[in-house]
């Protein structure tokens, strides 16, 4: 087991006071925070390292590409990708779901579907609409059952007619997990790619790509302990072959002609312009520490504080908790509502107790409208986290709610 | 004037022995390095405020979303645009041209043309040449006189057949500076939209978009002191009306159906996803550094350390200098070839003697195809160089020359 306590030694950030009471941050779907070593990693970049990646000669850049590279290495190792070949650095998940779909682009027909579910955030959605849009293909829905993804549903609708699933791995809403490697079995066997959007797995649970057997998959950095502004989409090494790149400009070209231009070989073929390198470098060190800490050790430390606060959660009259009410089948992203008591107004009481969640439709409005409801409180968990703060958060519901039915 | 001793105290990384020489950093028209303030703000940001920006409630996402949104005003100011709607943050240049080439196709017919220079980076070539192999439109290249833009040229290629005309405004590798208001006027004559690049300006000029009246204008804000995976895309507020997102996802939606979406106003319709916070947030204290300094300061000092190098670049015998070779018309970046020697040869050779130069194609093939050449070394300067580093320059060319003419 990981201890807790000693991991938030390594996130000064925690400790501060807000409205006078210590911080409990339980908005880490949204993003998480950041340990000294990445802070370090980055600072050290900028003041012993940076130029610019590759073609460089001098010692500077150098030292930056290697640094680069040697990230896309952990990345790959990471996910047990076969090879960096297969490893792409994004700007974060949303940019690796557009590559996918622009990829959709190329290939769908009229008729054709895409498969995916009504749990989807944004970023499996809108990338989706619009190439089904542009091709006249059908943007087909799988829909829910006891609070997660209905497998009975998602089957019915996979035909042979299907060329992408593309599905959340965690719903950031429901909190439930889908169960990828099954659902790649039946994708593939009607011939259709799986594109798994990992941006609430990826940071939560160990990763193997080549087990899954998923076609692509995504994920954001700063979910898991990195920086803004990168991120990583996996695809097998043949279909990126197949892909055109998404953005045009320097180092992802071979040769350019006045009126046409030939790409570079992967990964770099899709890397255009100036990378966010110092990203992707503090991104490795993210990686480093995961690693030291232990993916299984990290979902394990989550299922504990699921286990302990979920029967809390529901045990308050009035609260409502989506997803699966089983803390078993339940990842640590909790999303509630408080009857009569609008989660704006709730999240911003919950502040003022010192306890940071999000509040809103947590851009998934089709599975928001869907459950029939306008939006939602968030409380998600990470490593940092303690059953300290699940008692906090409970106690400042417990707190709120009797505020608000003698308020009204 | 300013005064780049001291200026050099803000930059730790220069103070640095590379080959057991006194690192001289030539590289600046590739990256630039970060003084301590911008350190400083990407660890307090992290340190203290990190947090998702937009729609959370809590006290940190509150703070990161006024730290982010202050840093787009910054910019706004920057440029002097007319509002906030008109700053996009983009991941740099790369994106930005990208974005606008993407317009390009909302609206190019056959027989359209776009004109751009064969001095162009590949970033603003090769988009366009998707936008014409989309369209069927043609994209149409002015050449060069006496190493600068043929303004004679360019004026008879651009007819009411012109749809967009996109210029750097300084070469990446010829050093000469595009008069972009004049071609501003002559491209809205014949109704074209003026896009310009300015990667290579805006870290070393004023710029003010109103009184250039360009109408797309875009930067990286690794190139000026910033952090690598930000930047910048200026337009005009009704353009960018007009324009559709290049992606799709979360923040940038008003609302999302299961088969449609619809679009948040300026400018957070083009922010998909989480967008590099901590990048713009420091990107701002770039911002602010260069104005404490002053923009016409920083100018005034590469037009003297230019006008003190130069000569002596010229005087050395076999070293041919591409672009302008009258100092007032050149601009802090020097691209140049020792007979007998290959750029790179040469680039290694100054690295050892701890001069930092880049060396190959500049990402622009068509203008070194067009020079008759394969590759060429580019010294660059910023802010912190000084006339030292020009002694040290010429010295260690001097020296590479000796001992290539020895070795030979």
């Amino acid at each position: 087991m990981l201890d807790a306590q000693k991991i938030r030694q390594d996130f000064p950030i925690l400790d501060q006071l807000v409205h006078d009471e210590n911080l409990v941050y339980l908005d880490n779907a949204a993003t998480t925070q950041k340990p000294r070593s990445v802070l370090e990693t980055i600072e050290r970049y900028y003041r012993e390292d940076n130029a610019n990646v590759h073609r460089g000669v001098h010692t500077l850049a150098e030292r930056a590409t290697a640094q680069y590279e040697a990230s896309r290495e952990k990345l790959r190792h990471f996910l047990n990708a076969k090879s960096t070949k297969e490893i792409l650095f994004t700007r974060g998940t949303t940019t690796g779901l557009n590559w996918v779909a622009h990829f959709a682009e190329q290939t769908l027909q009229p008729d054709d579907e895409v498969l995916i579910s009504v749990m989807e955030h944004h970023s499996n959605i809108i990338p989706w609409q619009q190439a089904c849009q542009k091709t006249g293909a059908k943007l087909v829905y799988a829909y829910l059952k006891d609070g997660q993804l209905n497998l009975d549903d998602l089957k019915s609708k996979l035909t042979t007619k299907t060329k992408f699933v593309s599905l959340a791995h965690i719903s950031n809403i429901l909190g439930c997990i889908t169960p990828v490697k099954e659902i790649v079995e039946l994708a593939h066997e009607v011939g259709a790619y799986m594109v798994v959007d990992g941006a609430q797995s990826a940071p939560h649970m160990a990763i193997d790509v080549q087990e899954l057997n998923c076609d692509f998959f995504t994920l954001s950095g700063h979910k898991m302990l990195g920086p803004t502004g990168i991120g990583v989409l996996y695809g097998k090494e043949d279909l990126l072959n197949l892909m055109n790149p998404f953005e045009f400009g320097g180092e992802m070209i071979d040769f350019v002609y006045e009126q046409e231009a030939t790409w570079k070989e992967l990964p770099w073929k899709f890397e255009a312009g100036t990378p966010n390198i110092a990203g992707a470098i503090a991104m490795g060190a993210a990686i480093d520490y995961l690693e030291t800490v232990g993916m299984d050790a990290i979902q394990a430390h989550e299922d504990e504080l699921v286990a302990y606060v979920l029967p809390k959660l529901q045990a308050i009259p009035g609260l409502t908790i989506y997803g699966p009410q089983n803390p078993a089948e339940h990842a640590g992203v909790i999303a509630f509502n408080l009857d009569g008591v609008h989660p704006h107004d709730l999240a911003t009481a919950l502040d003022y107790l010192g306890v940071a969640v999000r509040a809103g439709h947590h851009c998934a409005q089709p599975l928001i409208t869907h459950l029939g409801i306008h939006s939602a409180a968030r409380a998600s968990f990470y490593l940092y986290n303690t059953k300290e703060d699940c008692d906090r958060l409970v106690e400042a519901l417990l707190e709120t709610k009797e505020y608000f039915n003698g308020a009204f």
